[in-house]
């Protein structure tokens, strides 16, 4: 089971690398994307198993079938999933499935969203807590958050698949006492060159998230931690800076 | 700055080795274990800015003003920091000192530490919410929390740094209400040959915090994610497994 990080082929461990190298077979989801999936040599066997809201390519059991199936005739199976594989990967299935499992973790989007807008998300005093939530259940409802624990000005939120709940996640959060101001990062397609970020307040989200994402996954980030004086003030120029400067650095 | 990861250097990015290995200069915390500076070349000049509790080898404005230096001098500058940057890295100092930076994620150590369980730090219906809360403070006490907030049996809390805080993580959230035999986990030294796991109950925490643990970086993971049938049934199965079998898979 090993976590394909982001979307950025960078962004994958150098043991994620190793392990879709020497795989004999890799099921990946619909979320790992191509530059990934483009480090999976030719030898491999490579079959996807993508699952989108709404549109399951396979079913669980099957999936679960396929790669024990295959790890019992002694093939070396990797399982790739977007992000880390431990959070919000609906890993306990596959983990029930398969009693042998090596995990191998990866970036989860929300670290990757911090690095993309250039910001901490924890800040010592202010931003104590960092919470991680998901917004999208099976059947593509709104599952019961506890908004009372979550609307805490002194923790940082992520919230997981929320742009379909993004009214809910609102009107929960201040209705729970946050306040409508409170800063919010929307983080599109994270860690990707087309990836987009976007600041509001937390009373415009729904606005926002209605307008300003597409398709791709994309990521709230809701608090004080998003509004560091640093993080909103030098974002431009750091942006900047990081296609002039820095981008020739990192490309090396 | 750069995220060098729980220690394995094989759970650095490809991003962040390429970083390094293009670097001028690397400035490292106590925290980036001898495996990832084994990837810095010689010709990169290392500098150890180690903080570890209690033991400050440089404060926080002599690390800015080493850092400052270097980039205006036109030098290519790593700051190298355990775990993820964004995740308790305490990087919004060195981000207010530095305007130009470029952030490159690392796997955070809860993450590190469920794979190394072998579990999944959310479940479906169970485990649908999951915080990080650091149980350390700049001056070695305890940061007020709020339990209320965190005894969620629906909840996974992962604790960075909780050692010598035990007791009240204990007490704070068994008189918060969640159940004294909730399970727990402590991971010490997570992603590293060395590392140990154990698993006990929240009331046994602070005993088996005392008992169990080492010098070394220690997480604990509190929930019933952690308890998962899986988890706890197979997870013997899973480490023979994992030295005998899948150890030679892994180290291809």
């Amino acid at each position: 089971l090993v976590g394909a990080g982001p979307g950025d082929p960078d962004l994958l461990t150098r043991k994620a690398e190793r392990l879709i190298a020497t795989a004999d077979i890799v099921f990946h989801d619909a979320l790992v994307g191509p530059g990934v999936l483009a480090l999976v040599p030719p030898s491999v066997e490579l079959v996807s198993v993508g699952k989108r809201s709404g549109r399951h390519s396979k079913d669980q059991r099957t999936i679960d079938a396929l790669i024990v199936e295959a790890a019992l005739v002694g093939r070396r199976v990797v399982r790739l999933k977007g992000g880390d594989p431990s959070i919000f990967g609906r890993s306990s299935e596959e983990l029930e499935a398969c009693h042998a499992v090596h995990i191998c973790p990866g970036i989860t989007a929300a670290s990757a969203a911090a690095a993309d807008l250039g910001l901490s998300l924890t800040l010592r005093g202010t931003a104590r807590r960092l919470t991680f939530v998901t917004a999208h259940t099976k059947r593509g409802g709104v599952p019961p958050l506890d908004w009372a624990a979550l609307a805490d000005p002194q923790a940082t939120l992520a919230v997981y698949m929320g742009k379909a709940a993004a009214p809910h996640v609102s009107a929960g959060l201040i209705a729970a006492g946050l306040a409508p101001d409170t800063p919010v990062a929307l983080v599109e397609n994270a860690s990707l060159p087309k990836g987009s970020q976007f600041r509001t307040r937390l009373d415009l989200l729904p606005i926002a998230a209605k307008t300003a994402l597409g398709d791709g996954p994309a990521l709230f980030l809701i608090g004080a931690a998003v509004a560091e004086p640093n993080a909103s003030s030098s974002l431009e120029t750091r942006e900047r800076l990081s296609r002039e400067d820095i981008s020739s650095f990192a490309a090396h």
